[in-house]
């Protein structure tokens, strides 16, 4: 959000209400028991996540099959439960209920330059697709430009491109 | 805009670019011929659609069967053929083509006193429901508080909290 010059929408009193309401009603139409953690504009403000998301890097680059289970279970700790996911201790956590192997020097390497890199490098590839926020989507097709999608709401415009029926949400498969 | 405190998105650079390639996105789905105005941004800030505004409002208090082809005029000319609307000429080009009776006594009022106090009376209401922004539409259901929505991307919400189902753009009915 920064490299982009983009400011949070949160900031804006009349957004944030709005933002919590329109929040409300989504999780009711997806099916999904989403909750606006309580301090989500500490979280917002104090690069809460960093860890878990060098955490996510090194998971994809040393085992790539746990990388969605460890993001779904850390997107259900922040926006359903309200549980930390900022500390190491909350990473471990993770870990254990997923049974992630080698978690030890996954967490190890959280710290490391070459997983601080990765992550820099995976926020210079969203920056150079003019990415302002997330989640960022971007469609690849050969012999065609690249798409760009920002938000949880371009669903029907991405199926659309794509000749496909969007067909709402999927409760059942979640 | 500026009684919410908002400030428009296409003044980020990357947001301008999104907004402009999400627009054409959208006219493909909704099967809608939008073409952004060459000059969107010199027309968002200089207050270019306040007599159109106006000239709405006595509409509606005079004559409101014709609030919505005119407004619908007014939207084709701003968004679909890059037509002016910001002189009287036309506004009178609009009630011309769809033959609106007493137009220029209408047209004589855009700077009446009456007029200005309704479209400050419609400002006010629409910043009593917390709007930052338009569309807003405000959901009214007897017994039940009122929803607001933002934005045209929001009728699937919209629809679930009906109760109903969202079928996609009826491209047939446009």
């Amino acid at each position: 959000m920064v490299g982009s010059d983009n400011t949070p929408p949160g900031l804006n009193p009349k957004k944030a209400a709005y933002m919590a309401s329109d929040l409300e009603k989504n999780a009711k139409y997806w099916g999904l028991p989403i909750k606006m953690p309580e301090e989500f504009f500490k979280l917002m403000s104090s690069n809460a996540n960093l860890k878990a998301q060098r955490f996510l890097v090194a998971l994809e680059h040393e085992n790539p099959d746990y990388l969605r289970p460890a993001a779904r279970e850390l997107w259900y700790r922040m926006w359903s439960r309200d549980e930390p996911i900022h500390e190491i201790q909350n990473i471990k956590e993770v870990c254990d209920k997923l049974k992630i192997p080698n978690s030890d020097k996954l967490i190890s390497e959280i710290n490391s330059p070459k997983v601080k890199d990765l992550l820099k490098k995976n926020t210079e590839e969203a920056l150079a697709y003019e990415a302002f926020g997330a989640p960022w989507i971007v469609l690849k097709r050969e012999g065609e430009e690249d798409a760009c999608f920002f938000g949880g709401d371009r669903f029907p415009i991405l199926c659309n491109e794509l000749g496909i029926e969007f067909q709402g949400p999927l409760k059942s498969k979640i």
